[in-house]
């Protein structure tokens, strides 16, 4: 029997690690956002530019909206690397059907979830980090590799997606200063902002319009729970990209502390997003279900009738708060 | 006669420009925004910081969003000053009723824009800058006073909100810079974000969610018209606040060029906002109604029924279209 010992990497023994390997496949995880294809692709874009053979794991789960930016990188079938990296991926259970052969021998996860469960042989942590991306740009600093636009485009995706676009609290003085390096290469920053922040679908709207319509209430207005029934999906013909960081609209509305939504992916499979203001910890809320997150943005999974679901989770708010106040 | 030489002025020369008086009068332009706001309050804390005595002026027009910003430094009426610096101001045309005694004798305009007027004897102006704020950071590093949380602050709303906080397309890597060292002072940019772009009223989101509801789409849906009718405004009981700028969220629907929002303000009287992508010129539509504006958004206001209203602008998009064409 073999012990593996788990190792936290700096950037510098992270350069040394993936200089000692020629190619490499990445690993984005399960309904991927922003930061997890950005990195990828920025990663795969840096390790090629330096010379090294690296692809990316197709994803089953990939929507339209950030296709684009992997769609080059993609390994074929029959690719072998000697080197695993995971990017953005907190825990196994976040792995695609695909990458769950990998589970097992990441060789190298780069991330920037506090909650990181750490299933990596080494992982590259920074849970200060807005996005895995701003990881990745140190990174790619550090390689020595050129920042070219190839690299730069797909950061500013996951710097600027998993900010909402520089306004959400895990904004630091050092993403706006990612930001303003990425600037400078003089990627088309405002394509990106138009198509990602400043555009809604049709079905978007109507989504939106129907969560308005069934959304609940609580303790004085300070949380509120929104549903997304797969009976909406259905008569709306909404896609993933059409419900996208949906969980963001109820938090924002005003007075409100708390604002979860539940999305319905089976029978009675509930999908939780949980997001908070300073006022209580999201990542709390859910790992009392086994998930988990950051402090204002956490997710879990439910199963059960749907007002069981929605007792439990309210449940699981009182006691946080009880510790909180 | 005395002829007075219009001078535009370097960070340095301004700089050298300011340590030659004792105490400044600063204004603000009408109907004030945060640009102007912030860049007044920071640079009248900055000025105070290095031992000169300044004020700002009241602004009759100011509303309760920037009122708490510039609330501690208001000029008493009896305040006579031997400078007077306009901040963000284009044109006279921009001032106050009370700051028009002092149109003709305006000792320093700091400004971005880059149809400034160059009305006042000295200007420091930035056609680059995405916020007046930008150029009033640099300033106060040039005139070496120490960066407080009370020069930081106002500079982050006045440079967040000209910018869509960080989306539009003024933004550059240096306005990402000043972000990153504001941010550095450790100022609460969190709560001025929730404030500022992340709070929707519960009105609103009844407002909006009518709006998609009675949303018409014209020309394979590159057209679209939203109505906010008296009687929406009665039952959802929405104050201005409520209904401010929803135009753009028509504009930025999946395919919609052109955006127009009627409003309904009295018997048959309608009150149109339209909004176009670079595909359409929305002052020559409304020019058609005695309406004017910019290209991307403009206005004007027709009487009659409201299918009638209706006929009529989309008439006046067909035509600018076909000059377009």
């Amino acid at each position: 029997m073999t012990t593996q010992t788990i190792k936290t990497l700096t950037l510098t023994e992270t350069v040394e690690f993936l200089s000692r390997s020629d190619d490499f496949l990445i690993l984005t995880h399960v309904n991927p956002d922003g930061d997890t294809c950005g990195s990828a692709a920025a990663l795969c874009a840096a390790l090629r530019s330096i010379g090294k053979k690296a692809f990316i794991l197709r994803n089953e789960t990939i929507t339209e909206r950030y296709y684009p930016f992997v769609a080059q990188y993609l390994a074929e079938e029959s690719f072998e690397a000697s080197t695993v990296i995971s990017v953005d991926i907190a825990d196994v259970s976040l792995f695609t059907e695909a990458s769950k052969k990998y589970m097992s021998r990441v060789d190298l996860c780069i991330d920037h979830h506090l909650s990181n469960k750490l299933y990596a042989a080494n992982t590259l942590l920074d849970g200060k980090a807005a996005a895995c991306g701003e990881i990745i740009l140190r990174l790619v600093r550090e390689m020595k590799a050129v920042l070219t636009q190839e690299i730069a485009l797909p950061l500013y995706v996951a710097i600027a997606t998993d900010t909402g676009c520089f306004r959400f609290s895990n904004t630091t003085a050092d993403t706006f200063r990612a930001a303003a390096d990425l600037l400078d290469c003089g990627i088309d920053f405002v394509d990106i902002n138009t198509r990602f922040f400043d555009t809604k679908s049709r079905t978007r709207l109507l989504i939106e319009q129907k969560l308005s319509e069934n959304m609940r209430y609580y303790n004085n207005g300070s949380i509120a729970i929104a549903f997304i029934t797969s009976q909406m999906i259905e008569e709306t013909g909404a896609k993933e990209d059409d419900v996208e960081n949906i969980s963001s609209l109820i938090r924002s509305i005003e007075g409100v502390d708390i604002g979860v939504l539940f999305r319905e992916r089976g029978d009675h499979i509930w999908k939780i997003s949980v997001r908070t203001n300073a006022t209580a910890n999201a990542s709390q809320i859910c790992a009392a279900f086994g998930g988990g997150g950051h402090a204002r943005a956490a997710g879990c999974t439910l199963t059960g009738a749907i007002e069981e679901a929605c007792a439990q989770v309210l449940q699981s708010i009182e006691t946080e708060q009880k510790i909180h106040a």
